[in-house]
């Protein structure tokens, strides 16, 4: 499947952005996961890959994704080797999100790939990917916004909000997230 | 019903801060809105208007209340049209919460109309209104606090965090809440 | 019981970091909680206060521990008279936790006594103690990560995130967290 794109439209009167068929995917998608998926056991990741990839997500054998995980689209899920989606994260792939190998994002964060455009009057739906390079860490209840690129082994603290993209190895953190310094890998070996 | 003050007393020693008359109607409503409204399909906004009115909140026949928002007491919530309260929010209406037509408040946000007076060693409770004017968006998981007035067509980023009234048409982010810019709505037509 | 630390190992590969027997002590004190704990009606703290004991946990007559929360090895969590865990508080304490008397900890918010080395290319589980001196209010959503002391009668507001300690009496808001002001409390008597 590709990417789904939203149509131009308003939801300022409360409609549906969505057409119906992609709507009906979701509901499926959610009833599949709230039946099959969200209470099982945590060690069960290849079953819930299975899941995943029924509904288009393209993940790794050695992907985790941990059963408290939300997402709200699989087909615009993407996950290398080793990259792990934990407790209660909640993936709001409304476009394309890719975690590259090793990529780790922690319990309760929060990966947003749509927001508004508040400069027009309509309000539409503006949706943008995100990509989380190979050794990143989003730790814990982070916010990762729309079209943003977490470089290579950066780090997001615990509760940082990013709407800006992230250098390779340097650490940020706070709302908004600044860098505070560069990670000390023994030779960039990571 | 008019807006409930909390009595001062001290919570310090964990005693209850309600009336007994008023902590029975509470949990009557929580157990109202747990057997009947929390997991009804989204598109049932009528049913749970039906059920707030009941308990008093004032809503406008277009309002929408999401399955999964929580409000603490329904007499203190009023709704204008097409006012929304999206999934998961916290309505946490210690105080009267006002949302007027239009205003939106996103996934997971949170407004909270009651603070403690850290500067009283009794440590009361304190409580105090919460208006969020037309065409106003507070963006997933901000949290709005006690007495702050979110001006008309304002705008809290994601995540945002505001203790201080915010002024119409301005955009927002951060936590404390900074301002970032205008918003650009031709002729002010929003 | 002691409190246990971890031993240092690899999650970079997603393997376990905790030995089989502390596993599965953490797995029947989750089981035992969702069976017997977290429905249960709010006044029962003291049926709650033994199912924490039961597990290691040394708790005052008086403290306080709502349904919601969420404590992830009670051997580590120590909760001295009138201490209080508020609603939905994720106590993540993979090191000791401490509230000493009249600590309250406000609902929503996180304790989170973890983290990573992320200058070992090995990222290795790091573990710190948090401590919450005498009459300190961390307020709802506010984190507190590993190795924090928050001083007597100090106060993290709402949503408020801190990663160092802070300075008894005063007041701290924002994330990262900045000192406010004094507490104005008559004659110190707090």
């Amino acid at each position: 499947m590709t990417p789904m794109k939203p149509p131009s439209s308003s939801p300022r009167e409360g409609g549906p952005t969505f057409p119906l068929r992609h709507r009906l995917l979701r509901l499926a998608w959610a009833m599949t996961w709230t039946l099959l998926g969200r209470w099982t056991p945590v060690p069960l990741h290849g079953w819930r890959r299975f899941l995943l990839r029924g509904f288009g997500a393209r993940l790794h054998p050695t992907a985790k994704i941990y059963p408290s995980v939300r997402v709200w689209y699989p087909a615009n899920l993407t996950m290398a080797e080793h990259a792990c989606l934990g407790p209660e994260v909640n993936c709001y792939c409304m476009d394309r999100i890719d975690l590259r190998a090793h990529a780790l994002v922690s319990q309760g964060s929060y990966l947003c790939a749509g927001t508004h455009d508040v400069d027009d009057p309509d309000f539409p739906l503006v949706t943008r990917p995100i990509l989380i390079e190979r050794n990143a860490w989003v730790a814990a209840q982070a916010f990762v916004g729309p079209g943003v690129r977490i470089g290579e082994g950066a780090v997001l603290g615990a509760r940082g909000v990013t709407v800006k993209s992230l250098d390779p190895f340097m650490i940020y953190a706070g709302n908004p997230a600044k860098p505070l310094r560069r990670r000390r890998l023994d030779g960039g070996a990571a």
